[in-house]
């Protein structure tokens, strides 16, 4: 094997150290490293590169921020975290939609009002689940969703179809998937196509007792029509942990909706990044000093 | 296939109607049935039975209070609906435990207070949950864990392997449980042998990360020995369908407290059990139709 010298920076992290040394190679400074993994959530300190860097490893999905700084350049290879956190993500989704129809919410706020919670419960059982972008995430998502008696409709580019779900759509069809699901999941990049793709007909054209629950980012929902959906009883809720704009204004009338669900962007926090990295950055250690093709390439052109 | 009469009281339910007639069976009054389908959920208003009854089939799983109130006779067969629920409490379970891992309570109390949510986010995935009382709602939970990426310790009475768990116990190895648990989910019927089996020293033995999830009955948890566990960080959280007293007096302290989670005894809304029980009620018509035996016969000496 090769030797593979990393540099890890701003500071040192010890899952991605361990990640490192366990896959072989040997943490070093920048000076002296072939490879860069910049565990930064932006571009800001992002450092002036030596020639001697051959790949540089970004922790985010999203890459719109290095893109706009312009640091990534091709005179090496980039990766970034795409698809890394898509089975913590997944989880999340399901936790929000069971405690959207679970009346999980409308339990913490209003202390055994039992009349009140017991006949807004729904089950999962039977229903029919649409993911909008069904890739890393959706992939993630339909086991779990299986396993708890749904069928899932799955919605994607080309419409190949997706394992597991019962049905695939490709993007341009979208239309036809709100009258024939119970509820939405969404899970694309946020790009000028899926831009408020969840607007007053869509909603409309879903069922009343559909939930929309909302891990993508959140330019995908209309905020607006959103709201005055879930007002009027267009349909029966929302549980978004991403919005527009990030967070809500404090008066945001969203807040004070029963129905709405925000969780503050943590469906893939912070705090556990690095932790969920670890084993994918270990595998491309050693792709790398194999001289093989590595894990989540940077596709600049379509933006993620 | 013989004339099934049945009398539906104290009164007609359409998805039991439905289920009845589907099943081939006629829907009578009580004085020329040979079958009460009894959909009140305790013993008040419960009819004098003609003696042309020979099966009643009650709605509920528990049934104390029919036992206590002396209308359980051994002059035809009783049935209730043990394991009618089962998979719905089952999601009624993983919803709250995750509810808690993901810190939907918190985000739901604290508009967008990211610090101090984002480190309290856990994840199901490679956690281990034990549950506890591991009949029909555990079979129902455990693929659904399964498929979140956790593993499983079933305790049972007899210590039989349950399927698809990692391990099975005997309910009387229960203290060897706390230690190698990440979570636990109560799922046994309320009888003297397992009346505070959730006390000061099991809450001792769990790791601090711990959640609780109570979709049984509330004597299970010694309730006091729970607040101050949660009050001082023993273990992490509890989420409770079911409380001692049940609801729990408007000013206890565990309504307070961040890391809870009270549904008001939901996981078995009473808006859904009809509509739960009418597969097994048809199933139960064509047995009896056919001389067979039925499911869920109660067995009042075992109080369930």
């Amino acid at each position: 094997m090769s030797d593979v010298t990393v540099a890890i920076e701003p500071e040192h992290d010890p899952h991605l150290v361990a990640a490192v040394e366990g896959a072989g190679g040997r943490v070093v400074p920048l000076d002296r490293a072939r490879v860069l993994v910049w565990i930064g959530v932006g571009p800001a300190g992002f450092p002036e590169l030596p020639d001697s860097i051959e790949w540089v490893a970004l922790k985010t999905a999203g890459i719109e921020a290095f893109l706009a700084a312009g640091v990534i350049d091709d005179k090496r290879r980039w990766t970034n975290a795409s698809g890394f956190y898509a089975e913590g993500v997944a989880e999340h989704a399901l936790a929000l939609l069971l405690a959207g129809l679970r009346q999980i919410n409308t339990s913490v706020l209003r202390h055994w009002d039992k009349d009140a919670i017991d006949t807004g419960v729904r089950t999962l059982r039977g229903a029919t689940v649409a993911i909008v972008g069904a890739g890393g995430i959706g992939a993630s998502l339909i086991p779990r969703l299986t396993a708890g008696g749904a069928s899932t409709i799955a919605v994607n580019r080309s419409g190949r179809p997706v394992d597991g779900a019962a049905l695939t759509l490709p993007t341009d069809r979208l239309d036809e998937v709100w009258g024939q699901t119970d509820h939405v999941v969404l899970a694309a990049p946020s790009t000028p196509e899926t831009r408020h793709l969840i607007n007053e007909r869509s909603l409309a054209a879903l069922p009343g007792h559909a939930w929309i629950v909302n891990v993508a980012r959140g330019p995908l929902v209309d905020q607006k029509a959103l709201y005055r959906a879930l007002r009027d009883g267009v349909i029966a809720g929302a549980a978004l942990d991403v919005t527009d704009p990030e967070p809500p204004l404090p008066d945001d009338p969203l807040w004070s909706l029963p129905n709405v669900i925000i969780t503050p962007h943590i469906a893939n926090p912070a705090s556990g990044l690095t932790r969920e990295m670890a084993p994918f950055l270990a595998e491309n250690v050693r792709r790398f000093a194999a001289g093989g093709e590595l894990i989540a390439p940077v596709t600049p052109d379509r933006n993620y």
